[in-house]
């Protein structure tokens, strides 16, 4: 069961965790694709760091149902809002990712592979475990947009 | 394996079922949360309509693969979106909502199960049965949309 306390304390994390997401067009669909796939991993991604800090109070069936969406979503077939031409648009995407597509598709089968785990070890409830398994998946977020993402819009 | 051909179709179809998606806010984050997860259902779903329909040429493994994207996506905590308060800002959601959210949840509990049905008869390669699945599915979104979702934005 989750509190409404642990309800409200996550929906003002997510208020503070969320990025702008642009202004997206109807003739930017591919765009509006990935920043869509993009903003509802950080809306459940953000919720889970306050928890994993200790900003808002540790429910490990709050935290199982995030890593169960956080699953639920990084299959879906992102790479089709990366088809050739999408570099453009209002975007924070750097144009590198097209000069080195193999590399960023590997780094999201990354995201994919230890998001995929951080479900299965949120199920399992050792909250040390859990810990160790969400700073891994957090990883793979930040090494491609280390390399891959803007911060701020590049057109 | 899915041809050249075809990605530039669904790309194509995409970009005409598309709706256009509000100018987000840092400051609505919830109103972002749930357009986020409708527009990632609807970039899926266009495509899968426009190959029912035969704009797109039939292929059972592109289907397939949309079917497990929306399958995948569907059961995602949406309801967080619709949080109290949530009502304001730019949205076509319409107040009905708020003052009937056990239907409006019940109509959301109707897109999971027929969007998880969709997945596993698309698996089963039937083609009629997905086409039958598919429209079964197609209705609990229209049922939605027809009393809680607005044409214009509301605010």
């Amino acid at each position: 069961m989750i509190s409404t306390r642990t309800l409200t304390a996550a929906a003002l994390a997510i208020a503070i965790a969320l990025p702008a997401v642009a202004h997206i067009e109807k003739t930017e669909p591919l765009q509006s694709l990935r920043q869509s796939y993009f903003a509802l991993l950080g809306m459940t991604f953000g919720p889970m760091a306050d928890m994993v800090k200790g900003d808002i109070e540790w429910d490990g069936a709050t935290f199982e149902r995030w890593a169960s969406d956080l699953s639920g979503v990084t299959p879906y077939q992102v790479e089709r809002g990366f088809a050739p031409g999408s570099e453009e648009g209002r975007t924070r995407a750097k144009p590198d990712i097209w000069l080195n597509i193999d590399d960023f598709n590997a780094k999201l089968a990354d995201l994919r592979r230890e998001a995929a785990s951080l479900a299965e070890v949120a199920k399992a409830g050792d909250r040390a475990a859990i810990q160790a398994q969400f700073v891994a998946t957090g990883k793979t977020c930040k090494a491609c947009h280390d390399e891959y993402k803007a911060k701020d819009y590049l057109y």
